[in-house]
């Protein structure tokens, strides 16, 4: 009964995250009712997406004719201070706080049975070797969630980095434990970066 | 910090029913991760919604060449009995009970005033001049939620089809009261259909 644009659009959408197959059919007839202007509107944003890069020292993303993002190619930022964050809107969350100057990597989701992945290891050697250029970094801060599977990743990726930093430190327990970065305030995320430990 | 591109797709997304600023910014990131393909594939989704039409008589969607839905241009749908049902996906879900064969009407979201808008009005004149024509139907069924606003429309749709039908009836109860017709299994709704008053 429900056209095959309909069935596709259900299809892809009900596999997003946070979305399932109720919510991406009223979607469908949301779009539907709404008319070709709109669809075309947003059909522009989702496919305006692919125009993104990213950067290929932190891996967050940009729109620069390079390859580098613009935190990376701000001077005034703290070469010797590393953060490396599980995504994306964690950066996010943490570049609101203002409180913080250095660079960051972005490692990627973290697997809940502690293994790093190809993907998180390609970008880990990544960051070893952007650091053995300059010898050692003062300072890496792991700001991964602080729940267990947050400890575990902690855990492993403090052995990886071993020696190529001075101190490799978490972010404070400001943070409630069992709770996720991306729902503290910058109150609390400022808090948890001045009493890292 | 956030790019132009990613801006405005949490702008468009966020506005859309159940999605907020937080699962629009997931989404963003969720899909630049994925790479260009997927970003295509799921552009493509959305782009073919517009070719999708509605239809004159009843007005679900479809992709037929003229300008009727497969369910009106049945030849074995009883043209005597009309449903009128709020969204698409109610009719979706009257079908899936496979216990009604009579025609259709989408009258659309039911507003909580109780007044019928513009575009309601159109569409039940709309049936009413299609009525007309064969001067009166046997039944019309209101398949609105049992709620308090799907009473205060029933009783206005009512006044306004007074003479169109032999019988204007509306689900049975079988429906649990507050409740939503969505929700409903099709056992469930086939009962409500049978029991009808």
């Amino acid at each position: 009964m429900l056209t095959q644009p309909i069935k596709k659009f259900i299809e892809i959408f009900s596999a997003l995250p946070g979305i399932g197959v109720r919510q991406a059919t009223r979607l469908a007839f949301k779009l539907i009712g709404e008319g070709r202007n709109r669809i075309e509107e947003i059909t522009q944003a989702v496919s305006d997406l692919r125009y993104l890069k990213t950067c290929s020292q932190c891996f967050f993303v940009h729109q620069n004719k390079d390859n580098i993002c613009d935190i990376c190619r701000d001077p005034k930022r703290n070469k010797n201070l590393i953060m490396i964050v599980e995504k994306e809107t964690n950066l996010i969350s943490i570049e609101k706080t203002k409180k913080f100057n250095g660079l960051y990597l972005i490692l990627g989701d973290l697997s809940k049975s502690g293994d790093l992945d190809s993907g998180k290891k390609l970008r880990l050697n990544h960051l070893k070797h952007l650091i053995k250029k300059e010898g050692q970094v003062e300072e890496i801060i792991l700001a991964f969630n602080p729940t267990t599977y947050g400890d575990l990743n902690a855990s492993i990726v403090v052995k990886e980095l071993q020696g190529f930093a001075k101190k490799i430190s978490r972010l404070g327990r400001g943070i409630p434990t069992g709770g996720e970065i991306e729902f503290a305030d910058p109150e609390t995320l400022s808090q948890s970066l001045e009493r890292r430990s």
